[in-house]
């Protein structure tokens, strides 16, 4: 079965509800326009659909290998690799100055959906690369950028994040690498580097590794890390390549899912890198690509769980299993009530985690584009806000829903030969890395809502408000019903914030037990707003879209929105269960 | 890491909850008596613990191989086998007159438990050879009984249960699998079965295959399906082996868990076999077992989120990420309130799942020792009742918990290597077979709730109802909170019920549109009303067991039953919403 990106959806959540079409109003885009959104994605969903997918159920049979000439991917990536690069996609939402298209980046996410969604394996590589170019744009010099930059968004070199070791996992400021100066303004990196994702391969003639390590004279901790640029191939002033620098993979890791994403152990021995921005601030540098990374980790659940859907539609459309009224014989599975019940579910749930990514993407195009400084300012507190939200709730939801999608396929789900149970495996990473979800709902909670006394979060919830009332206004049945839902979402999760707020101050440890509830429950009343949002928007659109958004909303309303109110004791009521659960359990009187 | 039965707590649960205590005050169990409960767990535990565990990763490696010999099962599996046959643990709850120790079910399930915690692959093949004693108890001819049966419950062979074709899945009915009479009378049985679990391997001399054929005069579909006794090796008049069966395994299934469990492709090629119960009854007789089968699937749940709760423990207390109050250095992630209240949330929800089970167990029981027929009608209405949800609700929970399990992991849960990775891919096949969880969802509204009216529901809820009065009589203010939990949790399950009987009646299609969604709510209603029972319970128990039920308790009733309410629309507001989703998205009318 093939993956078959959904574009007409995509184009107008993208353009109706996510604010595409505002942000084009802002004239920052160049010759980008708002009609050229849907051509942009079908070009994007022909690579999707005709190169990348057909390459990822043996992607994950074969898997990378380590070789002694470095790791050699698995087949067909490398011309795959080459058809994504000379399309330009890597630059699409990159300044023209660095060889980009300067389009906006929520564009440019909703492509990487779909390289997500058709093979995530292969997503990873040009998803490195967006942090690597990040952060060359915010920390690196004008000679850094010059000499790497054009490279990086031409997609002619990828990028990599060398973050963890195995004592330095979620807590990075455990790390150990070295960074000895050398005479030449140049520093000489030593250490091991564990689960770098696409850490070597033969893709690309380079691979620019941003590697975290420590000075000699460095404080302990996460104030004493500085960022590194590390060339696998050494590039001389001009531009062309020099000799091999003293960096290697030196394992592979073996995963449960992504096979044909190489995880890599990576050794430094004295390999020569430059520091990128301020010394000892290479913790903060990381966290600027940290929102875009985490956002692409949040489409990787959307992404994998559109493939769980189509999917699992294909085989109830094809299955024939009992009797349905009206079928002659054997009636395909989609004929039962609870086939149309799961496939419902993973719609719903995947249009929600989409809207709320799409919206985090065109609130970071506006925290750069926006007209004044205010509007940039309120935009960048909306997509902080939602990017733990988006990373976390879309990846959870990936789990769940490509469990679904093995549900849909009985025994048949189990059997390795089947795509649904591959997607089973590889969703089941995106919840873990780029921060742990735990780790989002901590963001979410402490930096997020907290810091400002809830403020984002109280805009954010009057705009849900605005939603319930304007799908009030349209007087239809269906959409006061959705409202009457959602206003109830708004009240709980008003609440719970209120009580979040104030319990960070007064009690920590009791908030941070409810920190994971919480972000489910914010992803929850959003995704219900903008789902709700879609359904009034689509009023004006054709019979299909106007009737599928309406009924998937209705559906979303009467089961996450309509559970939100009962979810606010398990945020504010837990922590102290927690705690004495875990004194008689595991013996901690903390 | 080691798998560990919590015997204390389950000889609890056993004895103070599910009614193991008044089930041998009724003096049917010969010398078994209340008092042996926590030996005889002790000693399957060590077994467990000792011999099953300790082979669970590498039979997950090695898995089963099929040889020009037949199968042959993982490293260590025949001597483990040797020693659970031995200790007689098969014959447990078997009658003395077939060779068992005619103790009770609800503690054989208790020992399976464990083994499936340990060992699920290993685990599955004694869980087959119940169905097989089941039906030839419940069946067989006396002579057919003195046949097999005594082998059978010694564990000396194994048996296994062959439904499934290519064409015939959850639609058994659709089979073509043909059995001619012979002259002797017996049968020539001749097709091809799929998933046939523990289809083949050497562990005994014979494995007796309990097979689904049909007659030449049979009618079509499901009223013309007749079960046969087909033994790989053919078994003399005086019990002695005689001639190999035309019968064999001609391929394993590649599946992404429970690697160690053999699933064989079987051929009959005009093997010998005999008709048990009545001709065309094929079906019927299946279903006799169907229930110990369904409830033994629920404990594989069971074990393996126990087993995936002590893993995330294990590794929650051993690695060090960041800083804690009161810890010098790296503290363990136990110390961080999100990765407790992932545990907490693991243990409450297997514990719940464990007392259904068990209580699903004494009901079985009491169904067959019951003082008066009005009990052991009675008992038969609640043991029907719980066991689709005992079933359905414990093997979400065992993906759900092992998903958690892997989540606390971070990284490492993604590894091979992991036992937490093994634990969730194991676990995922639970919700699929011996009828997927949706079919579950059916059996209960349609057979159970339905079908009665609502009755056999109703004298549950008026247990639940019972056990909010008692907690709220002891007057401590935890329990009283539980109380008021359960009763608005006890309220929404009444009316849905309602619904359901109700819809059933006028728009089935509608109704089952929310079977699962009835199916979660109930299992969750239910297993808070036996956590606050155990938290009663355990008022008068020593420290520790006391604290933990009740905070266990206690935080399940703050999430799942405060939850309760807010999950009645979605049973029965979302029919009409999933048929329009359906009409929009897939083109059913239906």
């Amino acid at each position: 079965m093939a993956y078959t990106a959904p574009i007409e959806e995509m184009a107008f959540l993208l353009r109706q509800v996510a604010g595409l079409d505002e942000l084009f109003a802002t004239g920052q885009f160049g010759e980008m326009e708002a009609d050229l959104v849907l051509p942009i994605l079908e070009e994007a969903g022909k690579l999707a659909g005709e190169v990348l997918a057909p390459l990822n159920a043996a992607g994950d049979k074969a898997g990378a290998q380590l070789t002694d000439k470095g790791v050699r991917p698995a087949p067909g990536f490398a011309e795959a690799y080459k058809a994504f690069q000379e399309a330009g996609w890597m630059g699409l939402a990159f300044p023209e100055e660095h060889g980009g298209q300067s389009g906006p980046k929520a564009l440019a996410l909703a492509v990487m959906e779909m390289v997500h969604g058709a093979n995530m394996s292969f997503g990873l590589a040009p998803m490195l690369s967006f942090g690597a170019i990040e952060a060359l744009m915010a920390h690196g010099t004008p000679q850094q950028q010059a000499l790497y930059l054009p490279k990086l968004v031409s997609a002619e070199w990828t990028g990599t994040m060398n973050l963890t070791e195995p004592q330095a996992g979620s807590d990075v400021g455990a790390l150990k690498t070295k960074a000895i100066p050398n005479e030449d303004g140049s520093y000489a990196i030593s250490g091991q580097k564990i689960y770098i994702t696409w850490g070597d391969h033969d893709l690309t003639e380079n691979i620019i590794h941003l590697v975290l390590a420590r000075l000699p004279d460095a404080p302990e901790g996460s104030r004493g890390v500085s960022l590194f640029l590390v060339p696998k191939v050494l590039v001389n002033a001009d531009g062309s390549l020099g000799e091999a620098n003293a960096v290697r993979c030196i394992g592979l890791e073996k995963k449960i899912g992504i096979h044909a994403s190489p995880t890599c152990v990576m050794e430094y021995d004295g390999a020569i890198g430059w520091l990128i921005g301020e010394a000892n601030k290479g913790l903060a540098h990381m966290f600027t690509m940290m929102n875009s990374a985490r956002l692409n980790v949040g489409l990787e659940g959307v992404g994998v769980g559109e493939a769980a859907f189509q999917e699992a539609l294909a085989y109830a459309q094809e299955r024939k299993q009992g009797a349905a009224p009206g079928v002659d014989g054997a009636a395909p599975i989609l004929h039962h009530a609870d086939v149309r019940r799961m496939l419902t579910t993973m719609r719903a749930r995947v249009m929600a985690a989409r809207v709320i990514c799409y919206a985090t993407g065109t609130a970071a195009d506006l925290a750069e584009h926006g007209a004044s400084e205010e509007a940039r300012a309120a935009a960048k507190a909306r997509e902080d806000l939602l990017t733990p939200i988006a990373k976390a709730w879309s990846t959870d939801m990936g789990v769940e829903v490509a469990s679904l999608g093995v549900q849909v396929h009985g025994g048949m789900g189990f059997m390795d030969e089947t795509l649904a149970a591959q997607l089973f495996r590889d969703a089941r990473i995106a919840p873990i890395y780029e921060g742990t979800n735990g780790i989002q709902a901590i963001d979410l909670v402490g930096r997020k809502v907290a810091r400002d006394g809830g403020m984002a979060m109280g805009v954010m919830l009057g705009e849900v408000r605005e939603t319930a009332r304007s799908a009030r206004a349209s007087n239809e049945p269906q959409l006061v019903q959705i409202a009457d839902r959602l206003e109830a979402a708004a009240d709980a999760l008003t609440a719970a914030t209120d009580w979040m707020v104030e319990t960070m101050t007064s009690d920590k440890e009791t908030a941070l037990a409810g920190a994971t509830a919480y972000l489910a429950l914010a992803g929850d009343v959003i995704g219900g707003h903008f789902l709700a949002q879609s359904a009034v928007a689509a009023r004006s659109e054709a019979g299909k879209l106007r009737t599928s958004m309406l009924a998937l909303a209705g559906f979303f309303a009467e089961t996450a929105l309509a559970e939100a109110p009962g979810r606010v004791a398990g945020i504010t009521g837990s922590g102290n269960l927690i705690r004495e659960a875990s004194e008689a359990l595991f013996g901690l009187s903390q």
